[in-house]
């Protein structure tokens, strides 16, 4: 039976080392968005181009969230080593002076599957599911104690191997991807383990009690959860009932 | 008279761009903290280095504050090229890779004063008084829209006269401070014009409305009043009458 009671873990002693780093692992086993049905079909090669292009444009949404809510974390951090750690996240995304980072490649993305810079940076196609899922992101690493918002950033811990895959199956399947336009990626896959290596450092250090670990664990699931709400609605939208809400791109539709 | 009138400026036209300038500039002249009697006494050599101590622990509260607020400013800011022309204020403060920033040259400062780097760190023994402007300053650039909120950066236009001012007058004044201890303020001299001259471009472009640029004017006065307010507890505390709050710094403490 899977009954929910809500545990009081003030008296629980602490978990060893080793056992929080494989709750905190064993998230993404359980509920990482690399066992979305809508990934399967993206991966697989079983989605039409303009299926891709709607889950580039809404995904551009997430991108476009992940610099400002790092400024969000490190707004509140009052040690200056921890800020000087975590702005070159900032720096991935963003770029940093001739370097055009991340956002800029997913750019190259977008474009490839037919839609101007100015539409996908106006985010006025975008579902409002994947606005309303990446904005709570950036509210909770504002809200949440620090140690929690360091954990709520180790889904990277599981991207390497969805980025590996996503690779391997898009260039594979779809004729309008290239090497060029899976460069996002391809940077990813050097990136993401920098980063949750010295996230995962920190939340392992930090995380005193049960209580801050179950938090920091439920902190992982919290962001899965905003990576799987974006597919169900690119799923719902694009794939099966296919209905697309109001405002949201729809396939064909001109100026964009 | 001066009777306090609630004025309604959506009715009125906006302001030629040259006058919106001088408003802005008006404020400078009217209640920069470079008029405060505290400033006075510093760059005139009339304090004790405790008091001047008293001012770098203080003002370090500030100091640590301004990268969090460029921080919370940037997790606004949907306009990547905006956030890549910011965050080189964080650089300037944080410091980045091996450069150590300007923080770390306020600990130079600090540390010559008498004080170690976990007290000033700390901020333990800060007055209460200037955590709270700081802080509201953070939580301004949170809360106001995006041109009102980089308008309060435009004190900025006001540093460099203060900054000479004070280097020439510390260096002559006080025989606890050489160029080494001033290093800071040196290198303030050439970044604070480069970040005001963006900004001040970027309010004059963007307050359209009289009403958005009466908004940016008085957020220019509310800098100030933050600067002020910082000085006026000092004062308080450690000139006339000499009232130091309870768990604040007290000339003589013990480790510090």
């Amino acid at each position: 039976m899977n009954e929910i009671v809500a545990i009081d873990w003030r008296e629980a002693a602490p978990l060893p080392r080793d056992a929080f780093e494989a709750a905190i692992r064993a998230v993404g086993a359980e509920r990482y968005h690399d066992k979305h049905e809508f990934h399967k079909l993206l991966h697989g090669g079983k989605l039409k181009k303009e299926q891709v292009a709607a889950w580039a444009l809404n995904r551009y949404c997430y991108q476009e969230a992940v610099p400002r809510k790092d400024a969000a974390f490190m707004s509140r951090v009052h040690d200056r080593e921890l800020r000087r750690e975590w702005i070159h996240r900032i720096h991935d995304h963003d770029g940093l002076g001739d370097e055009g980072g991340g956002i800029e490649r997913w750019l190259v993305l977008t474009n490839a599957l037919g839609f101007s810079r100015d539409y996908v940076t106006s985010r006025r196609g975008a579902l409002p599911a994947t606005k309303f899922a990446v904005e709570a992101y950036v509210r909770f690493v504002v809200e949440q104690p620090l140690t929690v918002a360091v954990a709520s950033s180790l889904t990277e811990l599981f991207a390497p191997s969805i980025h590996r895959e996503r690779i391997a199956g898009m260039l594979e399947n779809y004729d309008f991807v290239d090497d060029r336009v899976m460069a996002y990626f391809k940077r990813r896959l050097s990136q993401a383990p920098r980063d949750s290596e010295f996230a995962l450092g920190f939340v392992l250090d930090n995380a005193k009690s049960r209580a801050e670990q179950e938090a920091c664990v439920g902190a992982v699931r919290f962001k899965c959860d905003v990576l799987w709400a974006q597919l169900d609605a690119l799923h719902h939208a694009y794939v099966t009932p296919g209905l697309i809400p109001p405002g949201a791109w729809r396939p064909g539709e001109a100026n964009v």
